[in-house]
């Protein structure tokens, strides 16, 4: 086993990932819960995260969280960085938690930017990630935009290790409130394995048409009403519907950039579906890759800098 | 008491209205119940209705139905019209219920067309109200563009009283989803009388920024998270956002054409004030109103046409 260099946290609203890695963003052990942020009040955050790292403590390497676990109703509110931002500096503004751990354990900062919509936008656990992808990716091409598909799919552009804007799109979260409490689908599950390639196909059609996305959403009503759509394919229809304005929104972005995507295997095909049909020049990174690599430059850069990890 | 001219009765997926009314449009007395379709099951809707006209049976009189009580999950399933539709066929295709009820009862059927994205799209309900406001508009100008806001706000033209297209948006139930499950105003209630004219006009306005609607709606999230919005104005934020998108989707039809807005006052209200920011020249009429007027002129064109009402 080669030595272990920090003990990384992806602590989101829903989950709580633990990796203990090493240099080389080896996961040298792993462990997932249903932990998350939102399942959890104040007095649970240390007693949850000790018992999931105990067996990893006796390294004595340094633990590094990041995701929700920073916000207000997270373990300890860490004020936001300003955007634009050069990444580098996250290694410095980690903010060191008292705790009773036998090892130093650290949140890093979530971002804080101004949207494509001109108003303030925010981002924790993704700047990491990012921060990973900048480090770890293979050519060291100036200007790139990215995409992570999810629950809140962010879009931005990196330009040398410097976040220059994002934007976040509910579009994960809008499909599931759709799926499970709308006229459009109700009880339809939101399974994503359920994939009817052509529905999907029509979905993204059709955001390419007049009439706005509102309008768009309920043609899946339309035409099950009069036929046309199976159930079968309903799913898929409103995926493609809203991947598709996901995608056409974010067009621009892409256009002399070449463009990463961040995130499951399932999501990242669909959108590199639809970004294809664009002829959008894509690159796929697992979430969980990006994450570990963007732990690894935080804990090497940390110790450069004589931050006591 | 003036003569009795039919019993219309106006059957949605949530309310049951029955008027009794005259053949100038008065409403000589009504009841309302919430025994809308989705409550009932086959075997209710003659005795629910049967129990609510009993005390007008006497007048002998017609019983006309329009909305989802000509649905699939309705009464009796009542094919569609096309679209474009002379609104005066609706009096000549009203369907014939069998039923034990002492006076006959008919359903209007819907209206099927293609909406603004280029697909199927339907009416159940509207279309008597087209046909109300139609007949009972002051001048006869020609063309003229419709708006009824609501769960399914319809938009669309008619001209020389020939219903040419319609499109129909999910701004009312988005609405509902959002305040009800969503990250970013789960919880809020979707109280139409907290109205805070500031945020709703703040939303207006991000409607006309870029990102499009599901980066737009995010920001109701990250601006509450960094303290801007306030929980007080966050649903009429939202609010703004959704009728905003819906009226700047429809903008091109009000283009050359007076626009009727058929609605609720609360709902109308606030539509007027958005199309007031874009100078669109509006006139209201209730729903109700145009309801009514529209059993009245197919009472009256079906007795004119010889149907045995």
């Amino acid at each position: 086993m080669s030595k272990p260099l920090c003990i990384a946290v992806d602590w989101g609203s829903s989950n709580l990932r633990v990796y203990l890695i090493d240099q080389d963003g080896i996961v040298l052990a792993e462990q997932l819960s249903e932990q998350g942020m939102l399942a959890l009040s104040q007095a649970d955050f240390e007693p949850v995260l000790s018992t999931l790292i105990q067996p990893w403590l006796h390294h004595q390497v340094p633990v590094l969280m990041a995701g929700m676990v920073g916000s207000r109703s997270g373990w300890q509110e860490v004020p936001y960085l300003d955007c634009p931002l050069g990444l580098e500096a996250l290694a410095t503004q980690l903010f060191k938690l008292d705790t009773r751990l036998p090892v130093a354990a650290y949140i890093v900062p979530g971002v804080k930017g101004i949207g494509a919509a001109g108003q303030v936008d925010v981002m924790r656990g993704e700047e990491t990630q990012l921060l990973g992808l900048w480090t770890s990716k293979p050519e060291n091409d100036g200007a790139i935009a990215f995409c992570l598909p999810g629950t809140h799919c962010k879009w931005g552009q990196l330009d040398e290790g410097r976040l220059e804007s994002f934007s976040t799109m509910m579009t994960g979260e809008l499909f599931a409130l759709l799926c499970q409490h709308s006229s459009l689908a109700k009880g339809q599950t939101e399974s994503l394995s359920q994939f009817d390639q052509e529905w999907f196909d029509a979905g993204v059609s059709l955001v390419q048409e007049q009439g706005g996305l509102m309008h768009q959403l309920f043609t899946a009503r339309s035409r099950t009403v009069t036929g046309e759509l199976p159930s079968s394919g309903l799913a898929s229809y409103l995926s493609g519907i809203l991947i598709g304005a996901d995608v056409l929104a974010n067009l621009e972005l892409c256009r002399n950039r070449h463009l990463y995507l961040i995130g499951s295997d399932t999501v990242s095909a669909r959108y590199q579906r639809v970004l294809s049909r664009f002829a959008v020049d894509v690159s796929q990174v697992t979430a969980k890759q990006a994450s570990v690599q963007g732990f690894v430059a935080l804990a090497k850069a940390a110790q450069t800098k004589g931050i006591p990890l």
